[in-house]
């Protein structure tokens, strides 16, 4: 095992990604030691409980020795969090956060600093459709992209410390890569941002659907519907925070996706065979790109139909 | 082994269906002897090089002595098959299909029906994104649910055979239900048909995103949009003649999902994050429904974390 990049982290907001960070940080050596802080205190109690790291009573107390203070919290959050945690930051230390949208959460930690730590704005590829302290385990970077936004034309410490900040993601087994923030944000409109909403979406309309009943949905959901509902099942409060802080990208996505499926409609309605054959031929190509890429599993059905997963049911 | 349901049954059109109907019903013995039929060449070729079954030169001498001959092509094909099949067919057996759509599948089965056979359609909710006489196996059915649409007010030989049908599916594995053709499209539509359409569209949007290039989408796809492009994968032909035929049903069902993305467009536009909040809420829910019905694995993230995938990595 390597020697810990930071001798002491500071993880605020102890969810799905908080949790994971705390564990993989141990579990891979990245970190010497892990102080956690989440303003729930029943979170604070159940991450003391299941033994996630030191937690500590107050934001304050939890940043004021750390190397590094990640925020996970949601994008609407950062700013408070970021304003509580930096009077009490030491010199030179590193501020990041894993927010889904970066140019707002590259603001609030911005409107936070006091010039004498570095601000390095960052987020993980990588997740579930659950949330919470127990939600969290060592392995969920391994493979993922982790995208940091640093700041251009900085000092020689900036650099250092996004160097450092580089190394303690891949020693958690991510993939890192640096990126404009407006670009991060265009990039995740339509990888997860859109995704999201059209899952979210969808169970709605399912839901609301008078001449279909809910249980006629659940049972007959693995026509296809069911693997919408994975998405859906994501924190309702995170999402409504991207919605909100990547508005112009997502609203541009939208009208295109709006665009394109009134295409797709006019087609069914009036019979035109071909443009459906043409644009579902189109589609079909990303799949083996995704694969070749590493960034999905090679079994069919996401695996349902192995042996373990069948056994189950 | 239970005894055979049927000593002969005819598959025609070798594809992932009709390829795993061959695996399954020698597999669980629900058939003395499997013959199958495919148009194209080179599918009868390799059909018989992996040893589904026997396979017959023409369609006429699959089906001639079949208890029971199951068509497996796409909606729109259904007719001319069935067309081909009924007068070479022996008195009192059966015909039935798997196509997605029954209303227009029944339509067609009937035409060519001669008041010898039976007419049963049939419909198997499963399936993956892969295609062709190699993409079967023979658990595919296993947990899955089957539907047939008979006919009401027949005589007593049909409920007989409508029997026997139902047996041959439980056979292999399946939980069968009965529905009128008509329901089946409505519910279907909104559980299986929409969301491949959805599906298939957000790929062409991604697709012609000027400000996101593909390589980015393919990169970051495990941001949710990964999961989206498993469906999408799915036989363009097939998907074709399932809008064409269920088209006013799925209509109603985009227009709804239009409504309601409408909402959340809005929404965001006016940062109205309550309403988010309530639908992502709402939205939510439906997956621990899901899973506890046995429709969906238990395994977050579809179980890409766990360490088999993992390795695959």
């Amino acid at each position: 095992m390597s020697e810990p990049i930071f001798s002491r982290i500071a993880i605020i907001g102890v969810g799905l990604i908080g949790s994971s960070i705390a564990r993989a940080a141990v579990e891979y050596g990245a970190a010497g030691e892990v102080i956690l802080y989440d303003a729930d205190t029943g979170v604070r109690a159940r991450s003391e409980e299941i033994g996630l790291g030191t937690v500590a009573p107050t934001l304050e107390a939890a940043v004021s020795d750390a190397d590094c203070v990640i925020v996970c919290v949601p994008v609407g959050a950062i700013g408070a969090v970021a304003a509580g945690a930096v009077p009490n930051m030491k010199y030179g230390a590193i501020l990041t956060d894993v927010g889904s949208v970066k140019s707002e959460a590259a603001k609030a930690l911005h409107a936070a600093s006091d010039g004498r730590i570095h601000v390095i704005p960052g987020h993980p590829i990588a997740g579930t459709e659950q949330s919470g302290p127990d939600a969290g385990f060592a392995t969920l970077f391994r493979g993922a992209w982790h995208i940091l936004t640093p700041l251009s034309g900085q000092d020689e410490a900036y650099q250092t410390a996004t160097d450092a900040l580089a190394a303690f993601w891949k020693q958690l087994g991510a993939r890192v890569e640096a990126m404009d923030s407006g670009r991060h944000d265009r990039v995740l409109a339509i990888t997860s941002h859109l995704p999201h909403l059209i899952a979210f979406n969808i169970v709605t309309t399912a839901f609301d659907l008078e001449s279909v009943e809910e249980g006629e949905v659940v049972k007959y959901s693995a026509g296809g519907f069911r693997d919408f509902t994975r998405i859906a099942a994501s924190d309702p409060v995170m999402w409504r925070d991207v919605f909100l802080n990547n508005k112009d990208a997502v609203l541009e996505c939208l009208g295109r996706f709006s665009e394109d499926l009134a295409v797709l409609q006019r087609a069914i309605r009036w019979g035109d065979g071909d443009t459906l054959i043409r644009e579902f031929t189109r589609a079909r190509t990303i799949r083996k790109a995704i694969i070749d890429a590493g960034q999905d599993s090679r079994a069919v059905n996401f695996g349902r139909n192995s042996p373990e997963t069948e056994d189950e049911d």
